[in-house]
């Protein structure tokens, strides 16, 4: 397929690069150019602006916000006003339930297909095309975008006829992860302070019940105290509890942990960590009980 | 090896029996005569006191909670005045990290061994066999109970030479399950008001990041809201999560999610859902909603 | 002075009539015009629009939310539009730091005056001119308004050359507010499941170190269960607490017990109680204790 | 009357003092023999035993905590044993319904009268005579008290013929006054880096719905970071919030605002401020914004 690629961050260079290994013609877009010139080396067609990537079938977004989301699609020469009628924006990026509401509405209005696909996985999984893709929107044009969920993960979920519930379920799943971050950082914490080693604790962990990527993974970095670089650095985090909050308030449904999460990750942002693994605000449970900040 | 039970509830009747399977000569007692019946039919010899089952070289004890460990340790004719020097007790009982401490000294004083040794898994695991065992104690003590934690479980994990460690360890193993029940009651209470299916949702996030046991089983329970018959109760859920609490205070560890849980706890048990499963708790979040109580 | 007045509900009607009996001369607007008719039969010179009113020296909003204030401020025909160079805005509303800082440009840019005014106070407070007001603004441009300030409130408080600051200090007033809601409703939950008759129990804490209007208020209404007519309606106060909240978010500053706060409003929401007064929020520990909800 | 005082600390003396300069008879009971001498130069009758200090129709106990008063009471020559029949203990301290249930049952069986009579204030107001006195009991032998009340306190308010009942609602007065100083503290940290000053909107909230004693006091040593020496030390704070979550407990009313106390104190406790005022708790949000530990 010919396929315009918008965003070439940690996520979506690798989720580009795959794109064109799947053989599809992939001409992308990023604010900063020397990304650009990176996936250029590998085949892609180079866009100075979003319209010029938007000459084609399909335009995938891969953003850090709905902010940046906004600008690309309803700027000047944005998506919006670029992209062929009947051709299809995929917005990969997660975002608010309500930008995805008004994404659908307008891309609606202006003739073009919308899906929200939003995925699962930190930056190794977009490189070696092992995403999870959570996708919604009308099922004929689900349907004709697999091609494009093939190439970038290793497994599509199909939530719903409207966008916005792959928001809403993207969204959810980065709250459970943040959940599990917190809770794990609490018991470790706890033992830790009674002298049992971290490590080998999560080595019982996830030997038994809690036998889970989201277990290997937050809780490794958790017991090596391992933040820097971020895989997805806390502002992000708070970006998405927000969302997901935000959520909750216009469903009316109260999310006390949740609640808690954003809490931690103020705090965290606050002692200057916001560039940090969002994971570390699992090291906050042991700064209050007499540790170290993960920021120390 | 010659072995006294003392406890043949939900979990002590599975445990029991497979420590006759695997050859062992069993003497049970349980305060109601009918479980040691049941299992004196399999083979076990019934003992009408708590003596009777300490004429053996180790004496594991199951019970509900502390009060019911110190009755049948301490009180007259318990397993301290009973049980022959150089004898142990295996103490399988999620029980306080104090009352580990008073047994280990108390059992040190008579010149017993003593053993802490919980397990995780529901009553199908502990029939199958299929527990793990945390043990912690004297490292030779440990090491000669392995024909025990061998015939009960599927695999143990030695957290330290405490015995108090181990049910440190365990409380801590379930403050994160019911981390886990709370934040994917949260999660579902989110996504199901939005129309998403739950059990579909709940396949999404096994299939994915959460795939572990932790997430099927009470992920399943949720889904279906399916709290009766109670694998664990909430009864016994509040008090793991009081004496989580305990231990995180005598540590001086603050636990927020803890507190969470706990005050999830006291509201099931107000609303008369005490009997109910533990991953009751869980439906909380869709009662804050606007949903039916899990008790309706 | 000549005073245009925009906002004519359950706060603003009492503070205009305020405005005409200390004899200023005011032109009054509203959306609704039968509430423009009862003050006009006060003496009060009646507005059709928003730009009729701001044919004046000063001009002062009286509005339920942020939206509510962008509308009559920045619409056509708008506040900014229409007041003459050198006359002022004084907002009264509880709005966010976030649009209080616009306002203050855009006023600042057409060289009109702004200064932040929100006030302390039910609705009789209101009626009664006794309420407290929150001033900030540029300190000559405040202190212009003393006039305005004196006839609707009992004292006024200036604190900061940054109109924002004002806005800032009234959601921290409210949030301590709804604290004191929610911290009183916990304990009669507690002290009257236990059989202690809740208005002894509110004397005994008002006779004592709670001696303070906002423990009569509120633990009166309580006490009494007297959620209607709300004097301030929970849908309000979540407003509030979601503002109070992007505050905290945007200095970075964690505030647990908002967080509470928030999603308890959002259960009274949920339950079908937003047109409830606020303090209803603290009847809901009562539901969690097996009691009746507020909207039962 | 001839009354017997067992607790010198900083509340004890001075109620000891004040029930002396009333006139009564006043043997007087301390375990560190110091604060016996002073209160002896005042015209106390020194007691080296608790016994001894049990020759008296009235014996009032003014003690740290659960612990102290079972010393006194249940030990060997203690209270139980050396009382006269028909005499009465008067229980001041801060202690648990659970505790006060079991003096109530055990003075009943010696037939000894049995009040408690918490009360609420700090040292000063101790010696000041201007406690506020909670009493609960059989109305006669409460009526008899009044005397002892009537010297040591401003006033005394009965709350049932249960003693257990005084002490529960004065639990929930801790905690209202914990949640009070975390409210605070919170808002302080808030404005406070907005640049609000502290001293200025403690000034604010006290003249207007916030002027009661507990917002001068404890707003007061927030706005000036005074936490030493301490009137009431953390470690006693996180005492009475264990005891209002455990009455809590055991009425099934869950207090999230109590959880989160809790927590609060541990943190300072693991910080190292268990020595510090319990109202430094409240300067934990701005440490968590950025700030300076209270214990820094």
């Amino acid at each position: 397929m010919r396929i315009g690629f918008v965003g070439l961050g940690n996520m979506g260079s690798g989720m580009a690069s795959n794109l064109l290994r799947a053989g599809h013609e992939v001409t992308a877009y990023n604010r900063s150019q020397d990304k650009v010139d990176a996936l250029a080396a590998a085949g892609a067609r180079p866009a100075r602006t979003v319209a010029e990537a938007c000459d084609a079938e399909v335009v995938v977004s891969m953003l850090a916000h709905d902010g940046a989301v906004e600008a690309v699609t309803f700027g000047d020469d944005g998506i919006l006003a670029s992209l062929p009628a009947g051709a299809v924006h995929v917005s990969a990026s997660t975002i608010s339930v309500a930008l995805s509401e008004r994404l659908t509405a307008a891309h609606g209005d202006a003739g073009q297909g919308f899906v929200a696909a939003p995925v699962f996985g930190r930056p190794e999984a977009a490189a070696a095309a092992k995403l999870f893709v959570v996708a919604a929107g009308s099922p004929e044009v689900v349907a004709a975008m697999s091609p494009v969920f093939e190439a970038i993960g290793r497994r599509t979920f199909t939530v719903g006829d409207e966008p916005k519930t792959a928001n809403l379920v993207k969204l959810s799943g980065n709250f459970l992860i943040a959940s599990v971050i917190e809770s794990v950082g609490e018991a470790m914490a706890l033992v830790g302070k009674a002298g049992v080693d971290k490590q080998q604790y999560l080595e019982l962990l996830t030997s038994t019940l809690f036998d889970a990527p989201v277990y290997h993974t937050y809780g490794g970095l958790l017991a090596r105290q391992e933040f820097e670089p971020a895989g997805f650095a806390a502002e992000g985090g708070l970006k998405d509890v927000r969302l997901v909050l935000a959520a909750g308030e216009s469903l009316q449904v109260p999310l006390p942990i949740a609640s808690l999460l954003r809490d931690r990750f103020l705090t965290l942002l606050a002692l200057g960590g916001g560039h940090l693994d969002w994971s570390a605000i699992g090291a906050l449970a042991e700064r209050d009980s007499g540790g170290d900040a993960p920021t120390a």
